[in-house]
């Protein structure tokens, strides 16, 4: 481990020979039946929403046990857990200490972003090692990295900045997002023939670029959210942004295909691919329909073709 | 009570006769000694944290009771309980709970913003009325209405603007924010001529302007935050969303004035001027000296203060 995120990350992704984060979206519905917990009584007790934790719970920790060994990174998304309220954010925080021990790098995906000393305490929430006391004489295992919402000025991100200097964090910056509705914002088109996304894409890219933030690959701490259904302005946003690695979401689900993602990878490096539904409920999905009483090996196969799909492209280069 | 937010609280404002909202910013350092908590051990027990968090929610629930009578309105601010995990994410919702056994209404300033089915489970999470087993017999108390960012696409925001239907629940969208650095991002020049900023309102109108959302009083449960700091472009936002109702951070601390808030109002009416440390901190303004030694009567006398100040300014037209 070195003190740069972004250092830390892609040798990770070196060593486990593939650029992808597996992302935790815990859908109750979605969870395979044997793994679906029933709540023992219909009144008390904790009622469903508990045995629904508890189902979430037990289905993260076995996917990761089972990608672990093939991936580097998981993403958590924080929505997922909040809706469970306090015991939802009890279990987000004991399952990236459960992510971290079995060696994979966590990213917060908590999309945050607030001005002034509002940010800096989202940095103690999500990101500076804030030490709870009920972890006992550990230190609390906060995630890697986070993800940021920029809207409100770059100006508000330096807490977060600041924390990925100081303790070897790493943050995403959202820059164009993956959904369809996302261009009606993000590429809104500015008065100098820069999409809005571009221009927040310029101002971040000094930010990514300090000393302290980037590591001898010559990648930043400092990275940035770019959908992966998004081809049209990756190119632009990679030059723009050189020394920002890219996490990529919409892979699989959202209908990314590795193809997709090529123009974010400067000599098969710098960008990280992100799927969620497609790997964690592959048990459901027809090209695995043979092995679909299985969800393990589902979840399984879909890392690996995913693997395998995303070094054809860059083999292809 | 009717079936719509806005409609709701253009009530509680007239009845309370101030369109104030008090900011519940709870810092810690910035709390008064006789309130604040000290750990009764160095080591365990729960340590300086828990000491915290207790001083935290002995203020705050001090805090609304003064200004219960004179307010229609508080604003949690996230962040501030979120850095304390699970155990403040348990706080901020207890002392919703307060604030509304109190009369007041209340806005979660948590600026959720996601895509699809993530969007979804932040109102769940923070709007939607989830009940939570822990919570007994009594339907948890979720805000009113929340705070959202925008960035992604307004498409993200259905979800939001669902609940606010179902529910008869309120959403504030950022439009326009308080602090210095917004300017360079959403005061962006498109090619057509608008700002961003102006843009997203024109995209969020008709979303304010549906059946459902709009009560007789012509107000929509479905409105925006416009920092109280930025009078330059306060009245073509105002004439962009003429069914929003404002909500206006950035007076007292951050340096707004009455005067820079009058054209958001229309006919006295339309708009909620939002202070934080202005009223909660007043007994360290130089402007209390003389009564700073009770620092309850600071808080009556900021929030009065205002009060005055924004009436003073509604009268001058």
């Amino acid at each position: 481990m070195t003190d740069w995120f972004g250092e830390n990350l892609l040798a990770a992704i070196k060593t486990k020979q593939s650029p992808i984060c597996v992302g935790i979206d815990p859908i109750v519905d979605l969870i395979p039946d044997e793994v679906r917990k029933r709540s023992s009584s219909r009144l008390g007790g904790g009622g469903q929403s508990q045995a629904d934790l508890d189902s979430i719970f037990d289905f993260v920790t076995a996917v990761m046990g089972i990608v672990a060994p093939h991936v580097p990174c998981v993403k958590f998304q924080s929505a997922y857990f909040e809706r469970f309220l306090w015991d939802g954010v009890e279990a987000y925080f004991n399952l990236i200490q459960e992510a971290r021990e079995l060696g994979l790098m966590v990213i917060g995906d908590v999309k945050r972003g607030d001005i002034g000393s509002t940010s800096q305490a989202y940095v103690d929430a999500h990101l500076a090692g804030f030490v709870h006391p009920l972890a006992g004489e550990d230190e609390w295992a906060f995630p890697d990295a986070v993800t940021v919402n920029p809207m409100l000025g770059l100006d508000t991100i330096s807490p977060f900045v600041d924390a990925a200097k100081r303790l070897g964090k790493g943050v995403f910056v959202l820059v164009r997002t993956s959904n369809p509705g996302s261009a009606e914002l993000q590429d809104a088109l500015l008065a100098d023939g820069r999409t809005w996304s571009e221009m927040l894409a310029d101002h971040l890219a000094p930010i990514a670029d300090q000393e302290g933030l980037v590591g001898p690959s010559g990648y930043s701490s400092i990275g940035a959210v770019v959908g992966a259904t998004q081809p049209h302005t990756m190119a632009s946003l990679r030059k723009r942004l050189p020394k920002s690695i890219f996490l990529l979401p919409g892979y699989g689900t959202q209908g990314a295909t590795a193809d997709m993602t090529r123009a974010a990878f400067v000599n098969g490096q710098g960008a990280i691919v992100s799927a969620s539904r497609s790997i964690l409920y592959a048990y459901k999905d027809a090209k695995y329909q043979s092995i679909a009483s299985d969800w393990r090996k589902c979840v399984e196969r879909a890392v690996l073709d995913m693997k395998n799909d995303l070094a054809g492209m860059l083999q292809a280069g």
